[in-house]
């Protein structure tokens, strides 16, 4: 008991409150609060992507957790010193890498008070609001990408929020394995073949791992810049026959609107034909572009979603909504319940078993599940479709405002063509501006080819290094086709016109210090 | 461009900032952080479960989206009318159902941060204090229960966090089956099985099954009250035989300590030695009750997990952290990475091949995770380590309290010994009181006991319907070796004495009338 009174005596002098006294709640919520205010207004004094090197925290903290209480003031101050320094700025108005994590105040709200009530909605019972507003914004989402009403709950689809694409696409590969497997027999689960293309997320090839799909039966079809990079029904057909003639059991193809690396497009409408005379479930992973679906004049880079099984885009990239987020619908959602469903005693209750509500852990991975739809919904009410609409637009607009400002540049060339708020662009060798190569194939030319890429390719990168490491902007890289070439995303969401011209000079800038090498 | 212009022009008029305007932010933010305060203030006056009809918010939410934006002080009082309804009050004191879902400020600001920051940690590059910030404080915690060197990173093991037990427990067995399939051929994966008892939570059998293990390969090993409802190492092991006499491979075991029905506790030590002998990945299952094990008076309950390969509690059931964050401990990391990388080269960094640094993505399902380090870190500070013992030592001290209670009355009973902060109790029929069966088989007997089983259990279910809908408390049910038993868990942040004390008062009124009827 000595140690026991001990703490006792140290809690009470220092730390009498209840953890969720609703005054230091509140006393301690509003310094947040105005930490992260500040934090937004001041963000462009950091450099985007962090300066620090591997370990540094290590070196800063402490060995063990404290003993003792430590306060609020101390701990914020920790933040900004030991912690600001580590971050790499996503929400900075000059962050241009990777995809866009955009987050608003709408979506923060929503976190906020999905934290605050902090239900674990696994299933209609354990709070009723969690399920129903879900299945009504997706519902609401869905009708804002005008998808078929087959996906929406009037259809007798429906939509669920799940934390990342990932998630998503393993969930949809169970779904499809085991509606499979239960009619042909589980020993045959070597013989299932999931397709993509070369530039599909590596999401799908993680999820059919775990999903037990042989390593050796993961098809990853190779694209071409002839194709833009979108996968070609031809090959996809003749992936297919192939692996029939081998034995094998076509099962699933993702298919992506807007690739990670290039936002290349894959032609869902033929793809969906393909796959319908085989069987193979078609989802559409949609992660970043899906968003731009609202607006009326992307809509067509889905059309044929109708044909396809299940599709998902990530809120948490372009939508406004914080992470995570991501938005999935299916067709026949016993599909994902036969594969995914788990009814123990002490789930038991009155409301399932009347089959009047949807239990979202069946639709999902994992059990317990946090209340994302109120962030969604705060999303959808606070901003509106129309200003919805018009913030991707004004992202597509900056996007286009910089490929203008490329395109003037002679020494750049825009590698890939624009489809959405992101340019593929590099820097030519100086050498190989005007250079013009003989038709033919001999292998002089291949190899002085090859040479002359691999030139290109060290000079992009050292051009990118430059830029990032100086701290004004972030942006990140990509290859295809064996082309490396830097990515400029659009869609932070302090981002305006002034920061992508700076960008750009930044980008000039360098490209001279580098040719001046 | 017709209705591009309408909207910018709608867009202009009604919502002319930037969605993170951090003005706007502040304002809006300090009005979420009072309306929260006010509800944990006011929130005994709510019904603690929800009392809605399923179907109630489709009927007064608008069927779609709205198109104009909608002013923040609107929305949120339809949070009030609308949501708060159709809420479960997990933060409730009177909330005692399933496991706690322990919020507090420290969660709470914790989780606003990583909101606020938005960053997406895939890899260490991305945001290297997301990653930094985790790993120490998973060392931390690993030394505030006694974890062995090996699971630290300093022994050359580590943590990770991840959303769900469901998440943590799908990993393990996926490294721990192409461990083995790696080495005997991936197609032997129908003949991999796995092993739990009956009282163990169905997100293994989920995970199973999403990673292709044969579902009738899944053992649920039975269990009684003869061993408190803990696995016998000796059933195991003869489990383990039989397979491997019917020519099967065993491979994984998940053992409890503290499981849902009825928080028993699987004797892990043996457990690990009958594993060891064959083998099999064991991963040790403390959701609920690994935060208990920080206080040196129930660490004893996972010795043995030295022998373990795996070790995960849920800092978002009883450690004050909001939902989700599992925290999961590997003794071998290498194999999580073997089986979960993927480095699609639009990811490729220096720091990653440098090797000097870890990608949590290869440690986890998904690819895109929240800093959710920093509200561990919050909760770790905040209370330091004598309040959190002392904060969950309250909690059981509660429950004995209401234990004593309960068996200070006669016409209940507990039904399994009270390890940590829940009480398993149940109503007794009125005959049943004094009823003393005379030993023996006989069939009559046996007919007579489920009879009366039968009886007691829908006796308790009443009697649980009964509270619940009247709303002043919740607790939910389970049913160990038959027996339906009504489950008083404590934990909820807020929870006093007179909490306990008016809940037991409650009891007994329902009592009353149930038994008067």
């Amino acid at each position: 008991m000595g140690s026991l009174h001990a703490d006792v005596l140290e809690n009470n002098s220092a730390f009498g409150l209840n953890p969720l006294d609703p005054e230091e709640f509140r006393r301690q919520g509003h310094m947040i609060i105005d930490f992260l205010a500040d934090y937004y207004r001041d963000i462009e004094k950091y450099p985007v992507r962090s300066q620090v090197e591997p370990g540094y925290l290590r070196k800063r903290l402490p060995e063990s957790a404290p003993y003792n209480p430590e306060p609020i003031e101390t701990i914020l101050q920790d933040v900004q010193k030991e912690i600001i320094p580590g971050i790499t700025h996503w929400q900075s108005p000059n962050y241009f890498a990777y995809f866009p994590s955009s987050g608003s105040i709408a979506g923060f709200l929503g976190e906020m008070l999905s934290t605050g009530f902090n239900v674990v909605g696994f299933n209609w019972m354990s709070s009723p609001a969690a399920t129903e507003l879900e299945s009504i914004v997706m519902d609401w989402l869905g009708k804002m990408l005008k998808l078929p009403k087959s996906f929406l709950f009037s259809g007798n689809g429906g939509g669920v929020l799940q934390g990342t694409t990932c998630e998503a696409i393993l969930c949809t590969v169970t779904a499809a394995r085991d509606r499979v497997l239960n009619r042909i027999g589980r020993e045959n689960i070597g013989r299932l073949v999931v397709y993509a293309s070369d530039q599909t997320h590596c999401a799908l090839q993680k999820a059919a791992q775990i999903a037990g799909i042989h390593p050796k039966n993961f098809r990853a079809i190779a694209t071409s810049k002839a194709t833009a990079f979108g996968l070609s029904p031809d090959s996809f057909r003749s992936t297919i026959v192939a692996d029939i003639e081998a034995g094998l059991i076509p099962l699933f193809l993702c298919a992506t609107v807007g690739t990670t690396s290039s936002t290349a497009v894959d032609p869902i409408g033929p793809l969906c034909e393909v796959a319908k005379e085989y069987g193979i479930w078609v989802h559409i992973d949609a992660a970043y572009a899906g968003s731009a679906c609202i607006c009326p004049e992307f809509r067509h880079f889905i059309d044929g979603v109708e044909n396809a099984d299940s599709f998902s885009f990530n809120a948490h990239k372009w939508f406004f909504t914080t992470l995570d987020c991501c938005c999935l619908w299916v067709k026949d959602p016993s599909s994902l319940v036969k594969a995914l469903s788990t009814s123990p005693e002490y789930l038991r209750n009155k409301a399932t078993e009347s089959r009047q509500v949807i239990d979202y852990k069946d639709w999902q991975i994992a059990l317990s599940r946090r209340f994302r739809s109120m962030k969604l919904w705060m999303v959808l009410r606070s901003y509106g479709v129309a200003n919805l609409r018009n913030f991707l637009r004004t992202h597509v607009k900056m996007a286009k405002q910089f490929e203008g400002l490329v395109a003037m540049d002679k020494r750049f060339e825009i590698v890939v063509p624009r489809n959405f708020a992101m340019v593929c662009f590099r820097l030519l060798p100086p050498a190989e501006e005007q250079k013009v190569y003989a038709n033919g194939n001999s292998a002089y030319h291949h190899d002085h080819k090859a040479a002359d890429l691999e030139r290109a390719n060290e000079l992009n990168r050292k051009l990118l290094e430059s830029i990032n490491a100086a701290g004004r902007i972030y942006m990140t890289h990509a290859v295809v086709g064996g082309m490396y070439m830097i990515r400029f995303a659009v869609g932070a969401t302090l981002t305006e016109d002034r920061h992508v011209n700076l960008a750009w000079k930044v980008v000039q800038d360098h490209a001279d210090t580098i040719l001046q090498a």
